[in-house]
């Protein structure tokens, strides 16, 4: 506590550490250059050396998964702009990821000199203008106000789980302030008492009369990070338990009376007849978007939905508002009656074992039913599973994953080419767990170049290009011979190559060595368990498996959720 | 004439297509496909394939500024928002592309549906707004008033020389509407009469009183299509004249009493000297920003100057409103008084002849000076010479390119990464003029997947890489050794060997066939006199030199220029 002296770059970076955040991501400009020196000259941060703004905004996007805050520094106007679509992104998806931007020294902006990055309008508030719906709260820092504008927008940020923008002109970086020294608090605030307490007596009434009461897991689990607070409800209720497609990865699927995954009709057939027969579902943070919930096919009748929100409570038609789950799913648990107990067995005696997909047909060419059926043996407990928006995301919603894993995609926002960039910022969050990543062709070319970046910072995923020669889900929603949907091929099983693994200048640069494992292409069954079973042995290395597909093999679920789809 | 029935989608491609628009860029997605049919379909217009979206923003500007207009088409909310800074680089170097952006269908607008790609709140208006303040003209389409609406937009765009946006519900696209059958006008108002008559008369008796008229032309001219009207100008004025920087091309450097390029500081000392010393200076097209003018050195006393503009003419410090260059410059020539002319002999005999940049130093090794003193006598006539922002780009003031060779850039937006599409775009926008591509490896790595869509369209630019290991330009500005300004090294020379060069279902999906030429390391000065050589004697194929300079080779000039940052 008390007053110290420190310096407004200083302070944001402070501020920016105490969210856990250890490496930030970004590209250097003229703009932002002072402010990266604070960064590279701190031993607790790490330079995210990305190759342009939309895969470190990204890649910070990931990260924030993984670590609950990510951080990424653009230059003024040309770098921001880059990054809107990830920034955008991390809101839809709400994932606070704090945007710095390097602007011109503040005697420029109120001059309206016509610099460079600039629209030549003297007007430096309207890139920051274009990112107020994007964020939850933006500001460009003065010298006198600059810690309490920090404080506000991180608070914000991180309270609503969305992004923020902080524009620093390059001439303050460096003034002198005095601040408290105290650090941030992002609680939400408390959930009003009565509301709530009116709540959880309309839940367990709810409990108590339901004869097949179930639980389905959500996004807003992940985000809240109440996983563990979701597990102990399911171990005091005995509810049997299933995730929405955004949600995977927030019940173990060892758990005790874990059903699989429900996206309406998307779902496996028993699955969605288990969600039918239940007279009470408890939704723990639901997003009920379209390719959430089978094309709308999975958005359930009010009536026997309790639905437990980040800032709000449902039950059935009513709304307790400010009744946020992270403090009330502890009460539920604590609060919940022993008489109101189910039991996973006799639930698994009348549905029996919990569905899962059809295995794949014989034969020794490589399918993506073979995929996702033996994939899973291959992969590392605690995994982190990044799956690309498109044929990839769609395919996995029955994909367990091993013991342990997280998912990340973009089931809402679905931006291709997330997906890469976000592995890489999934694996600097948390060196001790495997990342795979899962991604298309098509996705793939959009972010390549961040494989680069990997390498830089010697990172181990291993990489999964399913290549189906062209763009698939496009073609399964409308123009299936359309030559818009194909594009020119890659040889991406060179992309180590290409991208300098060989080259001694860039282990002399690295973050940490990198080692290069499978880097081929794929197109047998037997080849890729092989190659799998070597990604197993060298987890020390970074692998990239081309997994060749037909161009007309489509599994099963992405055929039913391209047919819920409005834009055939 | 007469009225005709026709579509919402139809209509719209009718309309791109009267700008003279061939090739639509963009990268497909579910709320656009159904408008990309149309294209597909229609025999007068190619599809761009883009690797990303940002990419093809950039592509679209390159073909705009040698076609006069260009297009990109992305999808809602993900794809438009990768395009932010490209179009706003189109909005701050006054490029007219049309931004059409497929939209989700209108009832799910209405309804505020939860649908992929949104944010989750039901707004989808929301990222047009964020266009707003990046375009002349922002609109989404209405069944009732799309054809109106469509007409505002394009000649609001093509008459500010500014981007336009149109976001087109996907359920409307092929609605039929009865439309007048006429083409759009674009042309910009009248200048007022009397007020050009006076400004006539100012300029007049300026140049009558100067001893020491120059010229300088500027960005503006190229933009307005002026530079015929400016060369019969210096035809019959006989004035010596100058170009700065965004004015590369604009002046044919084989023009008699063609001086070179003003830069203020930042110029060779003998052309500052010249223009110092001229007591007149009537600047065609000017755009005073920091890096046109060497830091602000090169604007002048407004005194000594008479400054044309697209819809302004300043005559020393009288503004007169409305009076713009496109009508202004052929009255100045056709009533140019006799008496005023002045002899392009006399001003050599004064000054000698034109100042060149000093000639490199012997030796063998690839140096830049050495570059940027043969290169001319390599290019094809007529070429377009697209250069990067950064190193290359400031470097490059003193080179004139070949006889009649237009310049591409961008000296105010300043987008690292820009340039790599942007030559796509040119490339694509006319075959019969050669595309030289100067790159620096930094700025490559940004949009390098775009390479892949040059082999597509069978285009054939000699890719230029400047290879000087590292942002070269941000450690003159700031931070020499910083490791921010590192990155990992990429094996560039084997770009098409990654890009799928030699894949046959590349070939047989292309636009036009590619051809492979040249594609290696240069180190030495003979080996690049040796591949330059063959890149003439292949002018059907695409080349790729990656040229290696040494880690400090910093040219004079940008060496100057930086000294005039404000963010060191």
């Amino acid at each position: 506590m008390g007053v110290i002296k420190t310096t407004i770059g200083d302070y944001l970076l402070k501020r920016i550490k105490e969210l856990g955040i250890d490496t930030i991501f970004g590209v250097p400009g003229d703009f932002n250059m002072k402010f990266l020196d604070l960064i590279e000259d701190d031993p607790d941060l790490v330079w995210g050396n990305n190759a342009n703004e939309l895969n470190a905004a990204y890649a910070a996007d990931g990260y924030a998964r993984v670590k609950g805050a990510g951080c990424v520094v653009t230059t003024f106007g040309v770098g921001e702009l880059s990054a809107t679509n990830g920034i955008a992104g991390s809101y839809s998806e709400m994932v606070p990821v704090i945007h710095i931007v390097g602007t011109p020294k503040t005697s420029s902006q109120a001059s309206g000199a016509i610099l460079h990055h600039t629209l030549g309008n003297g007007d430096f508030n309207v890139f920051m203008n274009m990112f107020a719906s994007i964020t939850a709260a933006h500001v460009h820092l003065t010298s006198t106000e600059a810690a309490r504008q920090i404080d506000t927008v991180i608070n914000e940020s991180m309270r609503r789980r969305r992004p923020g923008y902080i524009g620093i002109p390059i001439d303050i970086i460096g003034d002198e302030i005095e601040v408290e020294d105290n650090p941030l608090s992002y609680a939400v605030p408390k959930n009003p008492a009565d509301v709530q307490a009116a709540a959880i007596k309309a839940i367990m009434d709810l409990i108590h009369q339901a004869k097949n009461p179930i639980v389905i897991a959500d996004a807003c689990v992940q985000r809240n990070h109440l996983e563990k607070e979701l597990h102990a409800f399911l171990q005091t209720s005995g509810f049997p338990s299933f995730v929405a497609p955004m949600g995977k990865g927030t019940i173990d699927p060892v758990t005790p009376g874990f059903r699989g995954c429900f996206s309406g009709a998307v779902s496996l057939p028993q699955i969605l007849e288990e969600v039918k027969q239940a007279d009470l579902v408890l939704q723990f943070g639901a997003v009920l978007t379209d390719f959430n919930t089978g094309g709308f096919t999975g958005v359930l009748d009010r009536g026997n939905v309790v639905s437990l929100h980040t800032f709000a409570t449902y039950v059935q038609y009513s709304n307790y508002e400010g009744v946020g789950m992270k403090e009330l799913v502890p009460l539920l648990t604590a609060q919940f009656p022993a008489t109101a107990r189910r039991s996973v067995q006799t639930y698994e005696q009348k549905w029996g074992p919990r569905a899962i997909r059809p295995p794949a047909q014989p034969g020794t060419g490589m399918i993506q039913d073979y995929f996702w059926e033996v994939a899973n043996k291959y992969m590392a407990a605690n995994a982190i599973i990044v799956v690309e928006t498109g044929t990839v995301e769609f395919a996995s919603i029955n994909f367990d994953g091993p013991p342990g894993a997280s998912f990340i995609s973009q089931v809402m926002w679905g931006s291709i080419g997330f997906s890469l960039p976000a592995a890489l910022g999934a694996a600097i969050a948390d060196r001790s767990r495997r990342v795979y990543l899962l991604v298309g062709d098509g996705s793939f070319q959009l972010t390549a170049q961040e494989v680069s970046v990997m390498l830089h910072h010697g990172v181990t995923p291993v990489i999964l290009l399913f290549n189906n020669d062209g763009y698939v889900i496009e073609k399964m929603i409308h123009g299936p011979t359309r030559k818009y949907n194909d594009f020119q091929m890659w040889n991406y099983a060179k992309s180590f190559d290409y991208f300098g693994a060989d080259l001694p200048v860039n282990q002399s640069r690295a973050v940490a060595p990198f080692k290069i494992g499978v880097h081929e292409r794929v197109t047998t069954r037997a080849d890729f368990d092989k190659a799998m079973a070597q990604t197993n042995q060298q987890p020390d290395c970074i692998h990239f498996l081309e997994l060749i597909f037909p161009r007309d093999d489509v599994p099963q679920e992405v055929l039913l959720q391209t047919a819920t789809s409005e834009n055939k």
